[in-house]
C-alpha cells in the first residue's frame, strides 16, 4: 500500500520487522486443520487449502539454522516463522522467530499488537526489557545469559540488545498466528505519510525543529 | 511502585494517562455480575464483592459532565471509566473515557495493549490517526467534526490532535474492562529506570547525545 | 425477510431498534484490520475488503451530532454505530449508539444478546435499570444525571426512562462489533408470524383473551 | 437478596428457573480440572477445591431418571445440572438440563444470557421456537417429535411447548457452566421490586391500567 | 483423504467415531445465526447460508429416538449431532451425541481435542473413567446408574462400558460445534499410514514383534 | 495424588512429562501482569504475586542451555518452561520446552490437551508426525534437519524421533501457560489405578491376557 516515496522506509522496516515478530491470544480452531489459502477470499485469518490438497509441507517451514544477516544499522535480524511462513499454522494460534544480534545489536523498542512473548536466549548474552503502562511505566529488565528465558506481557513496548563480545542468538514463541510487529519509534517518527510535526513535538516534549529532524532521519 | 525520583515522571504521565484509556476483549462472565472487590485476593481481574452487599451505586460513576482540566502542556485531558472508576465492570469486557482538549491540544501517540478503540467527537474538530505494523508503517489519519466517530485497531499506535479554534470533547469506547494506555514515547525516554541510551539512539537513528538530551526532557 | 403483514411490526422494532444496540465480547483479530467487505462471502462477521483499497473512511461514521427524531410513540430514538454503520469495526469487538429521549421518552425492556452495555448521560436525566436472572429476578435501578455513567450486565433485560422536563441525550459503548437488540415484550407479542396465544397466556399468567389482546397492538 | 414480599415471585420463578437453564462459551480452563469450592473466595465462576481433596464424587450427579413434578401452573418442570449442581464442570464450558412437561405445559419465552442451547426430545412432542433481534423480529418454529434436536441461539428468546396428549421430556445442552435463564415477561412484570409502569405500559403499547393490571398477577 | 488400504480402517474407525463426539469452547457468533453452508468457501467452522434461505429446518435433525446398532465388535455405537447433522449449529459453540451400548460394550478410551463433554446415562449401568496429566496419570472413575451424568475434562482420555445386563443409552453433551473424536489406541496403532514400529514399541515398553503384531490388528 | 505403587508409574512419567509440555489457548490478562502466588487460593491459573513484590526474577528462568540427560528408556528428555518455571507466564498464554533426543531417541505419542505446538529442530534430525482425528485417522509425518519446523494442530495425537546418528535437539512452542502432557498408550495401559483389563483389551482389539500383560509392563 506504501507509494513510492516510502520505499526507504519500507527498507528500513523490513530490517526492523525481522527484529520481532510476535503472536497474539487467537480464536480456536473448529477443525483438525485450516490450512490457509493465502489465494483464497480475505477473511480475518485465512481461508482453508481443500484438505485432499495438504501434505506435511504444509506444516513445514525450513532454513531457521542460517544465522540472520545482522549487517545492518540495527545490527540485529530476525527470522519468521508466522502463518505467512507456515500456512498450516492458520487458527492454531502460535508462532515463533529467531533473532540474531551482531555484537551492540539492538532490537528496538516494539510492541506486537496481538500477542505475549517467551524467549530463550540461545548463544550470548541479552539485555532484555519491557516497560509497563501509566501510571507507572516502569522499566522491568534483565541481563540474560544463554540458557535463560524471559517474558514479555502481551503488546508491551519491549527490547533486547547484545551485551556480549560475540553474536547472539534467541529463539522467541508468540501466541498468535500473525502478532504483527510495530517499532513504536519508527511508527512515530517514521511513518508514511508522517505524523505531523506538532504532535510529534509534544509527544517528545521538545520544539518543532528537533521533532523535524528526527523525522527526516526516517525518508 | 515508582521510586521517588520518578515522582515527575508520575505527573506526567498521569496527564498522559487521562489522554487515553482503552479496553481488551477480555473473558466471559460465568455469572449475571462479579462487582470488583479491591479489597480481595489479587487475580486476574478482581474477586468478587458478596452479592448480598451489591447496589446500584456498584455499577455507577459520576463526574463526565465536568470538562476535564486541560491546563498542562498536552492541552489535554481524559476522564476514565474502566473497572478502577466501576467496579460493576469487572467480567463485562469495556470501558469508557471522556477527552477534553484545548486548541491545539493532544493526545500524544499511545497504545492501549489490551483493547480496540471507538471514537466519537461530540464537540469541535479532532485530527487523528492510527499506524499499521511492518512492514507497512502506514499513517491512517483523517480530521472528524463533531458528530464523527472513528475506529482504532486493537493495540495499534494512535493519536488525537485538537485542529479546531475552540475546545474539543470525545467520548471513547474500549474493548476492555482496564485497557491500559502507554504513550510509547515516553515509554522509550522516560521509562523508570531509563533504558540504556545506546539503545534508544539506535531507536531514533540518531547520535548518543540527541538521545541522552531527548531522555532529559523526562525526568 | 418479514412478510407484508409485518410492515407495521418493522415500523415500530425499528424505532425499537434504535432504542438500543448492543456488542458482544468477539474474537480476536488476526491481522492489523479486516474492513468488511458487505458484498463479500458471507460467514460469521465478514470478509475483508482488499487493503489496498482500504482508507480512512472505511473507519468512520458521520452524524452523531444531530439529535435523533423522538417524535414517535416510544419518545425516543437511537443512532447505530456498528460493523453495518463502520466496516472497520469488523473483527474490533465493539460498538456505540447515541440515545435520544424526549421527556417521557422510554427505551423499553430489550436484551442484547451478545453484548454488555455502558452508558453515559450526557444531557438530562434518565432512571435505568436491569433485572437479574432466576431465581432472584431482582430490579438493579437508578436514577442519572448528566456525566452519570452506568453498566448493564451482558445480555440481561435492561430499561432506560427520561424522568426529566427536558431532552435527555446518551451515548453507550457495547462489547460486540453486532450486539443485537431484542425488545423482549415486543419479541412475546409482536413476532412475525406471532407467538401461540397458549404460550403467550401462560407467560403472562393470564387468559387468552387477555393474550389476544396484547398481542393485537403488535400487528 | 429478595425481600419477604418477593417470596411468591420466588415460588414462581423457581419453577421457570427449572424451565430451561443454559450455558454460555466460558474462558479455558488452565489446568486439568478446578473443582468448585463453594465455600472459596468469590470471584468469576470458582475457586479450585484443594486437588488431593477432589473425588469422582465432584464429577458426578444423580437423579435425573425422576420424572420432574410438573404439578404446577406452567405444567412445566426442568431439572438442572451446571456447575451448581456438579462442582468439576468448573472451567469446562457446558451443562445441561432434563426439561418435563405435562400435555400443554409450556415452557415460557425466556433467554439464556451466557449460553446458546441444543435440546432432543426423548419423548412425546414439543413446539419449539426462538426469535430473531431488530428489525426482524421473526418466529422460527418447527414442532419436534420424540428423537428429533433442535438449535436455539446464543440469548435469543425462545420457548417450548407440550402439544402432544401424553407427558413430554427433553434433554438439553448449554455451552457455560452457569448459562442463567430469565422468563422475559415474569422479568418485566414481576421483578423485585417492579419496573415502574410507565415503562411497562410504553413496552405493552398499552395504557397504565393494563400494565398495573398484568403487574399484580406478579406479586 | 485415506487410500484404499486404508477401508477397514475407516470401517473400524467409524464405529469408533460414533463413540463420542465432543466440542471444543468455539469462538462467539457475530450475528444471530449463520447456517453452515457446506457448499461454501472453506474456512474455520463454516461460510453462512444466505438468510432469505434459512428454514426451520437448518436448526433441526431427526433419529435419535431409534437405538444405535450396537451389531459390531466394540458392542456400542453412537449417533452424532454436531454442525455435520445441524447447520444452524455453526458459530453456537456446543454438539450432543447418543451413545448406545450391548451388554459389555464399550467406548474405548479415546480424547475430544476440542471439547469438555458432560454425559447423562438415560438406561442402565455405565463404568466411566478418565485420565489425568503427566505427572500424576491418575484413574478418576465411577459406575453411574440410569439418571446420572459425569464430566470429562476437556481434551483428556477417556472411556465408558456397559457393565449392567442390559443395553445402556446415554446422552451427551459437548462444548464444541466439532469436537473430533480420537480414540488413542487405534491413532497409535492403526493410522494410515502406520506409525513406525519402533515408535510404538518404545511407547508399549515393550519389543518391536509385539508392536508389530499389535498393529497388525488394525489392517 | 498418587499411592505407593504408583511410584514408579511416576519414574516413567516424569521421564515422558519431559517428553512434551503443551500450551493452550487461555483467557485474556486484564492487567499489565499478573505474576502467579503459588502458595495463593488456588484458581483457574494462579492468584496474582502483589505487584510491589514484582522483580525481573519473577520474569526469568534459568537452565535451557544444559542438554537434558537422556540416559532413559526413552532416550528422551525435556525441559519445561510453563507457568510452573516462570510465574510471570500466568494469564500470558504460551510457553516453551527444549528437546533433547539420543540417537533413537522417541519422544512418545501424546497429546497436549490445552495447546497446539509449534517446533524448531535445533541440532540433528528428528522425525515428526500428527495423526488427525475420526473417521480419517491419518498420519502427517515428515523427517525434519536442523533448521526446520513444524506445527502440531491442538490436542492431536503427535510423537518424534531421534532418526540421525547424533544427539538431536529441539525448541518447541505451546500456545498455554500450562499445556498439560498426556503419553496416551501410558494413559490407557499405566493409570493409576489401571483401566480394567476388558476395556484395554477391546481398545487393543486383542484378547484380556494380552493387555494384561501389556498393562504389566506399566507397574
Amino acid at each position: 500500500m506504501a507509494t513510492g516515496y516510502c520505499l526507504v522506509v519500507l527498507t528500513i522496516t523490513l530490517l526492523s520487522l525481522a527484529s520481532s515478530p510476535a503472536l497474539a491470544t487467537d480464536g480456536k480452531p473448529l477443525q483438525d486443520y485450516c490450512v490457509a489459502d493465502k489465494n483464497g477470499v480475505p477473511m480475518n485469518g485465512f481461508a482453508c487449502k481443500p484438505p485432499q490438497s495438504v501434505t506435511a509441507d504444509d506444516f513445514t517451514f525450513s532454513g531457521l539454522n542460517k544465522p540472520g544477516d545482522t549487517n545492518n544499522p540495527a545490527g540485529f535480524k530476525a527470522t519468521l516463522v508466522t502463518v505467512n511462513q507456515i500456512p498450516g499454522l492458520n487458527t492454531q494460534g502460535l508462532s515463533m522467530v529467531r533473532l540474531d544480534f551482531a555484537p551492540g545489536g539492538v532490537n528496538a523498542p516494539h510492541i506486537h499488537p496481538r500477542a505475549s512473548e517467551l524467549l530463550i536466549v540461545m548463544e550470548g548474552s541479552l539485555e532484555v526489557g519491557f516497560v509497563t503502562t501509566l501510571p507507572e511505566t516502569k522499566l522491568i529488565t534483565k541481563v540474560l545469559q544463554a540458557g535463560e528465558a524471559f517474558v514479555f506481557p502481551q503488546a508491551l513496548t519491549h527490547y533486547q540488545r547484545n551485551v556480549g563480545k560475540e553474536a547472539a542468538v534467541g529463539i522467541a514463541a508468540l501466541d498468535s498466528q500473525n502478532p504483527g510487529t510495530q517499532p513504536v519509534v519508527a511508527a512515530v517518527l517514521g511513518s508514511c505519510p508522517k505524523i505531523p510535526v506538532e504532535v510529534v513535538a509534544k509527544a517528545l516534549q521538545a520544539d518543532d525543529s528537533v521533532a523535524t529532524q528526527l523525522q527526516s532521519k526516517f525518508k
